[in-house]
């Protein structure tokens, strides 16, 4: 295979992405709704350790632990900014999405 | 479904994100060699631009094309340190990745 080949792969890697990290951001949203609907905590810490557990436990490489948790630390960034318009849509608009911890 | 139904889908869903994303660095990885022992120019800014435009093509939602680009700068990072690393891993171990652009 020549770069042109690879790169073709990668664009095709990257459809597929695209569409799963929006199916994750479906029900990133769908938890939001339940948690406003509900008596439950909206930071809940252990969740956050849960997934990066789960990602490491599943890594096949070549990408370290590290390395795959640097892009999952992004990823769940924009779900918690998701997750928390979904909470509180009126009054949280335009702040920032800093303090609270994932969400999902 | 309830909240611990939508995260357990969440965590299928990461097990095969992280699949995808490491065949992903696999294909980065290949570039890296094949740059390394050709002609060919170790920065190529046209190619971040037609991975963010594929992207953005192909992006059926609920994320913005803003959020998806979010996610794709910290994954592009990565991976551009794992190619730099390939090109040239005797010289650049230790040094910072900051000056390079989109390689894959």
């Amino acid at each position: 295979m020549d770069i042109a080949d690879w790169r073709r792969k990668i664009d095709e890697l990257d459809r597929r992405l695209v569409e799963l990290i929006n199916q994750r951001a479906e029900c990133a949203h769908e938890i939001g709704k339940l948690k406003r609907n509900s008596e439950m905590p909206i930071y809940e810490p252990d969740r956050e350790k849960i997934v990066f557990d789960n990602i490491a436990r599943h890594n096949p490489g070549p990408l370290s632990n590290i390395e795959l948790r640097q892009i999952y630390e992004r990823l769940i960034d924009v779900m918690r900014q998701i997750q928390r318009d979904e909470m509180a849509p009126e009054t949280n608009a335009g702040s920032d999405h800093t303090e609270l911890g994932t969400n999902d």
